[in-house]
Parts: C-alpha cells; structure tokens; sequence
C-alpha cells in the first residue's frame, strides 16, 4: 500500500469542528489567532493549537504582523482529499456497474 | 459553531491509509478480518482495531458468520465529507468571484 502523509494530517486536521470552523473563516477573509479565537469562544493558546495543525497540514500559513499573527489560506486547497474522494466513488461507481450487468446477465435466464 | 460529531469521526477514520485501503478493499467486495488482514501485512488485532474505528464511524458494517466476521461497506458513503468539500468548495469560488468583481471595477480607475 502506498503510505500518503501529507492526506493523513489533512485528514485529521479536518477532524475538528473548530479548525473546519476556522478555514471557513479564513475563506472569507485573512484574521489574526485573536480574530479567529474570538467567536469560537475558546483561548488565544487553544486556538494557537489548532492553527498550529492547520499549519502542519498546509492548509494554513501564518505570518507575524507587529505583535499579531496574521493567518490566511495555505498552498493546499484540499486537492488529495478531493482526489481520493474522486477515486474512491469510481471505484464504487464501477462496482455498482458491474452489479448492474450481472443483473442483466441474470435476467433471460430461467428461474 | 454547529458541532458534527458524526464527520468528525469521519474524517478521524479516513486519517490512516490502512483505513483507507480497507474501504477501497471493501469497495470491491466483502471481506473477513483474516482476508482484510493479510494484504496490508498487519495483524488480526490491528485489523480488528482498524475496522472498529470505520465501524464507529459507520463506514463499514460486521457481521459473525461462522468463526469468521464478515465486513462490508456501510450504510455511510462519505456524504457528509463530500457535502462539507463542496460547501468549502463554494465559499472559497465566491471568494474568488468577489476579488475578480474588485479587480473588473478597480480597472476603469485612474492610476
């Protein structure tokens, strides 16, 4: 089997309400670790947390700006995911066909 | 924030490629624990810990058949992870969008 790291950690940052939470809000828009914990009503150290996660997996890159850390989008927009999405439902798609033919197949003969 | 407990432990089971190679295994077809065990070189206490995780998750189901436990895909076909993508997805396109508007009106502008 193919060992993929970088889907494992998207993956398991994906995992939590609060860092899905956070990359929806970082899809409308840059804000700093205090911007983002505000409405989460969680600690600038748990929300440091989670971003450092986010950061791990790429999916965010953080820059310091003064005494702040602005956060935005990183490079991965989530592409592994949504490729092996993809190439998980053809295979199911294509298991589903071959059901359908032997259905066919099974169908002119006698009972 | 919406709490999703069910795709949490989604995307938490979807985080280790044995997990995910037994639902592509699955994909083309049932399989006991010994048979899902054997490919990927582990034992059948890791496989069983494995498929307890999916089946948690609602990603596969078992049942006893004899002195074997037969595994097949669930009722659970990652919908709720293909609806979160696609819910990012057009966040991140609408984003996109209002910066190219930005753009189209800034352009008529003096420099």
């Amino acid at each position: 089997m193919v060992q993929y790291p970088q889907i494992d950690r998207t993956f398991a940052a994906l995992a939590d309400p609060t860092r899905r939470g956070v990359l929806e809000r970082l899809g409308r828009g840059n804000a700093t670790i205090s911007e983002l914990a505000e409405p989460f009503g969680i600690s600038l150290t748990g929300m440091k947390k989670h971003v450092q996660v986010l950061e791990d997996a790429e999916l965010v890159t953080t820059a310091k700006v003064g005494r702040a850390r602005r956060c935005s989008l990183g490079p991965r927009r989530l592409e592994d995911v949504r490729e092996w999405m993809e190439m998980y439902r053809r295979m199911l798609d294509e298991r589903l066909d071959r059901f359908g033919e032997l259905l066919e197949r099974t169908k002119g003969t006698p009972q």
